[in-house]
């Protein structure tokens, strides 16, 4: 196929009309379908169901040490939760929170306490003018919208096919107050790029300006392959620890994504300092979060192995819907030259880059017609694309019949913004 | 009985060997008791397991508006919790949020808003120098701890038989640094008092220097009467909208001492301009709470009378624990001019004050005879009684047996401390 900037005016034009036709008729279908979030589709909630019943009237509520998980106590959560994450992280348990059921909510509280009131004996960032944080993008909405919420000034910072792009990241940590960097390292958010192992050397060994410059190690999708064996990450802690930098790392995964988003167990994991200062602030914080959830999970999984054998499940419901979205996209767009996506091996997203400028366009048609997906320029800082071009596509919640329908849809939006775009009537 | 402050030196001294010897027998029994906390008792925790069933695989894990609970959304919680707790607050069900397991951690997540960023286009206190808090005492640790913990300095108010003394407070409310109040309104914490319609109406029209000074109206043992019917509590939030000062009233309260502790689930009521703007920070903190729990709560209790119903089986159990330690006071110590305490009509304590620089000592000896009590002083801003007198009783969790063993304990080591005192040998 040739790409449609070789193709005449007239071509294009003609195209246009045939296209803005087949949307006509989408939109008189009255479509309400929501692509929006990462949302796991509700037969992959079926697959933890059995989690429910492992703690129930009239079996134990202890956990193996014999503490009572329907009472107060334990600030970090229960030992065999701890043992699993801390195979999660590969760190020893004594480095591991688990915490309630949101490692959106740890990592907003871990800003929220270095920047009111500091940890390791730092100055709060709520003292100094300018702190500022570096944001590979596209990247997770919600991790900028946190440093926003506290007023840090964001620096945008090119994702590349092997992570963040590392000479700028090394450029911009000689300032003081370049106070850390949000990653997810693994199928990141929205792109599915594993950072390399060359990536997570340099980022473990940064000389950076501030001595309080932390890497917020979001591993969402750490277990979450598509294809078995899945990518391998290096072991961030373990290489920053070697470099004497080890207090600048801190990790967070959860199971929102292999049991219940709602109803989940999050955790993080740091070096020993980092964890004391952090389990300090949380004795003034709360009494405990809720281990007779903890205790169902530990139940239900077992084990960390088991844990990684149930992704496999997730995988075999999730494999259909990438399909359908990476098939489509390469039937409709493939070789026109307007759209370039990845094929991620595990997460939850698909990223496409349009022609500059076609992004909100695209999403705009989309809603018209009863899509609802995320918005553009959601996965930059401010909410703004300086190229307008990035959409993230979330095939896990819809249904695949669903799905096949919005990604046609997606295709002739697509079609239709880029075509306008070339023709000059953008 | 005659008071022993009238009893000749000869006499306490021979009643001092006398207790001296008794207590020598009981540190050899080696007790390990521990009535530091108000903890419920696991005879209580059994009340509640069959809300452990209340979701389970095989029945439903939808809200009555068709939400399934267990993925991601509803920030503010359930539907069906929040009318419970509309009910617990006596407010709109639009002026709820439903939270984790932790109204601690909520209280907690507004001062650390309001300090780091500030609600209603007030300035964070963080940018303040001298921002001050009235702490009425004795009161409860934790409330104390936060406000220290952002370095607010606190103001001890006296505690009266009606609430906090209010010309104290209405005295100091005009300094605009004098930004709230930590207010347990309903048999408080330690004191068991019950806030008069007076108290309450005079902290609703206050007329406070601050336009962002707010009560802290933590309601934890609003449904947790011993004897029924209970206190009634006027509505704050009532009281102040009528004086014009909706904004100033934040109310928590929890099922954590109703349901489980480590499991429950808390919320907070306020006006709708500050429920906006908390849960505008929410947004930026979480994806939601753990719906599936307030689903079981919701089921379990299916409303707010049975719930206010299921609160007579926790009073059948602490009924006969408070009873043991106020008649082993009132046997050991009544009359003897060393200790006066309340009766409480609800709530988790007892709060006993000695004669002024005894707590310490009491406290002190009972730990060497291997009972752990609430440190001496924790009543106290900045973990400090002026008066060394107070301590704080918490009779819910030990058997009933061990608890009447530390409290003819507690009597012998109070008595010991006082009359040492008097004989000025403390």
């Amino acid at each position: 196929m040739s790409a449609l900037q070789l193709e005449s005016k007239e071509q294009l034009s003609s195209r246009l009309v045939e296209l803005e036709g087949i949307y006509e008729q989408y939109k008189q279908q009255g479509l309400k379908l929501d692509m929006s979030r990462g949302k796991p589709g509700p037969e992959q909630l079926d697959l933890t169901m059995g989690l429910l019943d492992c703690v129930n009237s009239r079996e134990g509520y202890r956990t193996k040490d014999g503490l009572d998980t329907r009472n107060y106590g334990l600030l970090d959560g229960i030992p065999e939760m701890k043992e699993i994450f801390a195979s999660v992280f590969e760190v020893d348990q004594s480095q591991v929170i688990v915490g309630g059921n949101s490692s959106l909510n740890m990592m907003f509280d871990f800003i929220s306490t270095v920047y009111s009131r500091g940890i390791l004996g730092n100055t709060p960032w709520c003292e100094l003018k300018g702190v500022k944080f570096l944001c590979p993008a596209p990247g997770y909405d919600r991790h900028f919208a946190i440093t926003e919420y506290f007023g840090i000034e964001m620096i945008t910072i090119d994702m590349t096919p092997a992570g963040p792009d590392m000479e700028q990241v090394e450029k911009y940590v000689s300032d003081p107050l370049v106070k850390g960097i949000w990653c997810v390292p693994m199928y990141s958010n929205p792109d599915g790029i594993t950072y390399s192992d060359e990536t997570v050397k340099r980022l473990a060994s940064l000389k950076t300006g501030a001595p309080d410059f932390y890497i917020m190690w979001d591993n969402a999708y750490c277990l979450h392959h598509l294809e078995f064996p899945g990518d391998k990450l290096l072991n961030l802690y373990n290489e920053a620890k070697a470099a004497g930098n080890e207090n600048r790392v801190v990790m967070f995964a959860s199971t929102s994504k292999i049991s219940f988003p709602g109803a989940g167990v999050a955790a993080m994991a740091a070096s020993p300092a980092v964890i004391a200062d952090v389990k300090r602030r949380m004795s003034f914080q709360t009494i405990g979060h809720d281990k007779i959830n903890m205790l169902r999970h530990a139940r239900f999984f077992g084990s960390y192995e088991n844990m990684c054998e149930h992704m496999k499940l997730h995988a075999a419901v999730l494999r259909p819907k990438f399909k359908v979205v990476l098939d489509t996209l390469e039937k409709n767009l493939g070789g026109k030259g307007v759209a370039q996506w990845n094929s991620p091996r595990g997460g939850y997203f698909v990223s496409v880059n349009l022609l500059d400028g076609c992004a909100k366009e695209t999403i705009r048609l989309l809603k018209e017609a009863g899509v609802v997906m995320t918005p553009a320029g959601a996965t930059y800082p401010y909410g703004k694309d300086p190229r307008d071009r990035n959409i993230r596509i979330a095939p896990t919640f819809p249904p695949i019949e669903e799905l096949q329908v919005a990604m046609e849809l997606f295709c002739i939006c697509a079609e239709i913004a880029c075509i306008r775009k070339l023709l000059g009537n953008a």
